[in-house]
This record gives structure tokens, C-alpha cells and sequence, in this order.
């Protein structure tokens, strides 16, 4: 294979597309979307805005940003026999399964199923990008027992999801809280997710298959499970009553893995830790409930001095989410509600200049040719 | 980003992983599983026993044979749930969205579900292998509005898929041709469906999100849908009534791509396609349907001779399809019923020396910092 690159396991250091999407500076601890630095958009953006910045590539004018809120909070509409399925499916299923499954299954009753053209996949990210929070939400409440909320078109993205969620109009803050999480979730260049979705996108197969399998993808431990992880950790403190430095001393001891800390591209602190660290903090201190965050803290200090790993984005949505009052299961459902703004990005940026992502592997084993022999020959 | 390699697109002679499965040398035209050469798997092997080889490394003997063959056969039970979740499922929907819906379904019943070993997902290979050709048989007679055909035990993998599909036993040049169409299409390399499933298992996450994913890349007319799309070209021939190299002349001079061409890998004959060829020159013979044959070889040579494309494994296996009486869309599931094979492979071979597949893009989007302006000052 005289033609091939050989290169370290899990593509680390290759380029596998050109993308305007999102720039990461590893070194300097940079993340920005379309050139816009996340700690602009943490302050002063909407997951609305970075939305439409991400899929069109700059800032949406007043009268840009209407239609893109109306189209979203119009695509609040669920197929009825979506939701039958939900209702179908076990009480033992987790919550990355169903929304695999019902991700997939939306293609069946989405009017632009075979169209696959940009205006078609924008239209198509409009209602997946409502629709998969709307399946969280739902199945939440089937799992509990609880009666289906009806989406509000007059909510924003995060408050609706909320809404649905509880049954209860979200507080101004728990509503900015998860707003400014799903901005700083949205995008993260050629994470393993938003690969698999470029990947099968460039078969040109559809954008349901894309998101399916990037949901696949985040469901993984070593993607987006990571802060169930911390949050396990956290609950685990707490239950054996010990010093939370003392615990994580004899986890590592033992060898057992710390979620949430280092990052295979940021040298530096993850730059969406800084704002989850402050939401933590601030929910913390609103709930007089400040236990989550100090072990966090502490912990994070410890790694920090041990280790020399910084805390990453997953470490503190742990408590953060958990002093939203959402179950730990959700958190990685969270993570796609947030996502799907970038996997559709760059599901969309991928079809406008296509080629078929097709790598080679290097052969390592028996070598050719190794001839068949009869069953009565064999070893 | 000084430490990153930049490549040409679609990841093109670049290496993504070391694999033991398959052996590909495009220049001499060889494919091989496991170093055995696919003309002697073709000729003498046996889908089970290729996917033996595939998932062990080695043939298997007459008692590993006996015990794989048992395993395959007592994984033909599937959940009644999964039925009725086909049942429910509407007449529009294209077979691979429900095989992608219905597959990740498959995980909610998964008795080693929460199981990410080697051995259990070995185990839940048996299974998808399985289940896999059973929903598409089971989908297939549903929506013809037929009863559903019970698994048989006693037949082997194409012949029972043959028997679920059609309700009746299949004749053995029936179940033979499938049987080595099985073989042929049972692994490829890190094609896209394989990569895409490799990198969805490399965040630990399932074999289900993999397989899933997996899918919905074959899904892809650059992919799996290739065949379909070489059928529906000899369904159009036999509509017009025309000569078919005159109809793929008229189709070149409008630039429209003939299907079933070319290979980003091989530059000489396709090896699959040989035996393709000869199956469906066979099979013609035998029904005394010569068309569809004849006309696929005036194109090849056609194509072959103004064009310098060979025809590769999809030419031929459109008219072999066809003549063992299959829906043209059931071509692309039918690739999966045999691609479960080598996925199932490379998700356990990546599992076993696991790093996440993480790639970097070559950031092309406004310049960083690119400040964030506030909506009254946007154009």
C-alpha cells in the first residue's frame, strides 16, 4: 500500500475534512464557532442565535432571527405515532436507546424524507433539532407516570424543553442556565459524534441516518456519558459520608478512572468548563445547596495539583444539571438536544462539497495467501 | 495546529486502524478475509463458515462448525415486540429506515445489553446476524400482506432468510447463489458503514449504536444503494425498448453517472464482481431470462472499453438479485444481511485495542477572533 499514510491509532493529529464550522485552539484553551469566541456567545448569545450562526455561517439580523424562532417553535409538532412508540417501548430501555430509535424512526413522517438537498436538510435540522428535545421530554414524563406536556410555541428553545419536561413554566434562571449549557454544547468540530454523522452523510444517505448514528456515538462513555459519570461520583460521596479528596485519593489508587478531567485537543482549561464552573457555583449558592460544587471544586483542585488535568466541559454540567433538577440519565440526551445544532452543521456543510470518507487500514494479519483447507484438515 | 497531517478528502490513503479482518490490494485486484482469498471462500466456503473466519480469525473445525451453526440457528427468535413495532410502522417507509429503526430497537430486548465484553458482544453478533435477515423477510411479508414465516432451525442462514422471505423452501441454486453473494459481501475494509461503526464503538459506546450507524452509511447511494440503482437502469432499458448501450451513450452524453462502476480501491476487475458475473450468466440460463443478463454485459463492455471503468461488485449483483425473484429494495438490506458479518468484526477488533477515533478538520470559517456584534449593527 504504497499510496497510504500511516498515522497513530484513532486518527489523532489527521485532518479529515475542511470545515468553517468551529475553530478549537488546543493550546491556547480557544473554542469558537463561525470565528466567534464561546465566551462571547456564553454571554451574550441564545442557543437560537448559535444555531443560526452555526448553520448559516454568520449572525442572524433581527427579521433573520424571527423566521429562524418561528420555524423552530413551529417544528414543536410530534408525530402522533411517534409518540405511540415512546409508549411502546420498555421501561428498561435507557434513555440513549429510545432516542436512537425514535431519531430513526422521525424519518418515516418527515415530507422531506427523500430530498436531500440543502434547503431539504435545513428544513429537516428545524424539526430534529425541536423534535429530539420534545422526545426526551415526553418520554420522561411516560416513563414517570406523568401526562404529556403540550409544547409552547411561545417558549424559547431551552424554556419549552424545561416546560416539557416538568409540567411547570421554568424560572428566568434555571431557563439561562441551560440555555448558556446547550450554547456551549452545540459544537466541538470533529468530535467522535459529529464524525460518524459526516461519515454516513457522505455515503449521501440521509440526515436521519447521520444524527441516528451520531447519537449512537455520543452514547458511548468515552463521549458523552462522561458527566453521568461525575455526577455518580458525586452521589457516591455522598452515600459513604467521606471527604470527597479522600474518595477520589482511593479511586486512583485503584486505579479507577476520574470522569471529567483532560481532553484528547484542549492543553489547557476546556474553555466551557469556566462557564458550567459559574453556573454550578451560582445554582449552588441560590439553592443553598452547595455541597455538589464543593466536592466538585475540591476534587477538581486535587486533579488539578495530582495529575496536572483540568477539569473538562463534562465535570461541571454534572451538578449543574442535577441542581436543574434533571435526572442523571438525561444528561447525555442533554448533550444531543445541544448537539444536534452542530450535527446538522456539519451534516449540511458536508453534503455542499461531498466526497466519501473512505480510509484504509493496515493489515496485520494472516498473511495472503493463506489458503482454505478442508474442515477435516484443520486445527 | 502545527502536530495535525493534512489529507485529501474522504480520508483517502490514509490509514484509520491496524485490522487483521480483511486484506484488500486494489493494484492486483485481490481480496481477501483473514488472507484467505475470496475466490476460494466463493468457491468452497459457506456464509457461516465466513463468518467463523471473520469473528475468529481461523476456519473453523467440524465441532466449532457444529457449535457456531447451532448458536446462529438458536438466535432466530425475536422479541414479539419487535414484530409489532414493524407492524405499526407505515407503508411509506423505505426498508432501510425500518431496518436502521428496527435494529436499534433490537438493543431494548438485548439480554447482554449492559454488557460491552468481548464474549457478550460476541454473543450479540449471533444475534444480529440473525435478526437482522429475519426483519427484512418479516418486513418484507407484512407489507405484502402476507403471514409471517417461522424461522427454521434445520436450514442454513440464506436458506432460511430464503424461506422467511418467500414461504417456501428454496431451491439449492437458489439458496447457493445467495450463500455466495452472502460470502462475497461479508466484509470490504474500513468501507464507510464499517468506519462509521468503528468510530461509534470506539467511545464505548454498543454494538447496537454501532450497527445502527453502520446502517444507515449502506443506506447511502454512494454505498449500499448502488445495485438498486444499476436495476432500476435495466428496469428503465426494458421500459424504452431500446438498445442499452444506445440508452447509456444517451445517459453519458447527459452526464448522468452509470451505476455499478469504478472503486475507489480497485483499478482492475472488482474479484466479487467475477463471480457475480457468473451467477448471473447462470441463473439466466437457467430461467431462460436472458435479458437482463445480456444487456448488463453490453454495458460492461461498453463501459468498459470507452470509459476504462470496470464493473465492481454491485454490476452484477443487481440482475442475480432480480433473477432469484428479490424486490429491487431489498438489494441494499440484503448487503446488510451479509455485512452484519464483517461489522460485527471490526466492532469487536476495535473494542479489543480500543482508542477513540477522533480526526481534526482544517478550519476554513471567518478568522478568529471574529467579534460578536449586536443584532442592531448586523447586515
Amino acid at each position: 500500500m504504497a499510496t497510504t499514510t500511516t498515522t497513530g491509532k484513532g486518527l489523532e493529529g489527521i485532518v479529515a475534512a475542511n470545515s468553517g464550522i468551529c475553530w478549537i485552539d488546543g493550546e491556547a484553551g480557544v473554542l469558537a464557532y463561525r470565528g466567534i469566541d464561546i465566551h462571547e456567545l456564553a454571554q451574550k448569545s441564545t442557543f437560537e442565535e448559535t444555531t443560526y450562526l452555526l448553520w448559516n455561517g454568520k449572525l442572524p439580523t433581527a427579521s433573520e432571527q424571527a423566521i429562524f424562532d418561528r420555524a423552530l417553535a413551529a417544528s414543536r409538532l410530534i408525530d402522533p405515532r411517534i409518540v405511540e412508540m415512546l409508549r411502546s417501548f420498555p421501561s428498561t430501555a435507557t434513555p440513549m436507546e429510545i432516542l436512537r430509535t425514535a431519531v430513526s424512526a422521525l424519518s418515516f413522517y418527515d415530507p422531506d424524507e427523500h430530498d436531500n438537498t440543502h434547503d431539504a436538510n435545513v428544513r429537516k435540522s428545524y424539526r430534529l433539532t425541536s423534535q429530539i428535545a420534545m422526545i426526551v421530554a415526553i418520554y420522561d414524563r411516560l416513563r414517570k407516570g406523568k401526562e404529556i406536556v403540550e409544547a409552547d410555541p411561545s417558549l424559547s428553545h431551552a424554556a419549552n424543553f424545561l416546560w416539557m419536561l416538568n409540567g411547570e413554566k421554568p424560572s428566568e434562571t434555571a431557563t439561562k442556565t441551560l440555555d448558556i449549557a446547550l450554547i456551549l454544547h452545540a459544537d466541538h468540530e470533529l468530535t467522535a459524534s459529529t464524525f460518524a454523522a459526516r461519515v454516513i452523510a457522505a455515503t449521501l444517505s440521509d440526515i436521519h441516518s447521520a444524527v441516528t448514528g451520531a447519537i449512537g456515538a455520543l452514547k458511548g462513555p468515552l463521549h458523552g456519558g462522561a458527566n453521568e459519570g461525575v455526577m455518580r461520583l458525586l452521589f457516591a460521596i455522598e452515600k459513604a459520608g467521606v471527604d470527597p479528596v479522600v474518595y477520589v485519593k482511593d479511586m486512583l489508587a485503584r486505579k479507577e478512572k476520574i470522569m471529567g478531567f483532560g481532553h484528547r485537543v484542549y492543553k489547557t482549561e476546556d474553555p466551557r468548563a469556566t462557564h458550567l464552573r459559574k453556573m454550578s457555583e451560582q445554582l449552588s449558592k441560590d439553592a443553598g445547596l452547595e455541597k455538589y460544587y464543593d466536592w466538585s471544586r475540591a476534587i477538581e483542585l486535587y486533579i488539578k495539583q495530582d495529575k496536572g488535568l483540568n477539569a473538562n466541559v463534562d465535570f461541571y454540567s454534572a451538578s449543574t444539571y442535577t441542581m436543574l433538577g434533571i435526572d442523571v440519565d438525561l444528561f447525555t440526551p442533554i448533550f444531543a438536544i445541544s448537539r444536534i445544532a452542530g450535527w446538522a452543521a456539519h451534516v449540511i456543510e458536508q453534503l455542499d462539497d461531498n466526497r466519501l470518507i473512505r480510509p484504509r487500514a493496515d493489515y496485520i494479519g494472516p498473511a495472503y495467501p493463506n489458503p482454505w483447507v478442508p474442515v477435516e484438515e484443520r486445527e
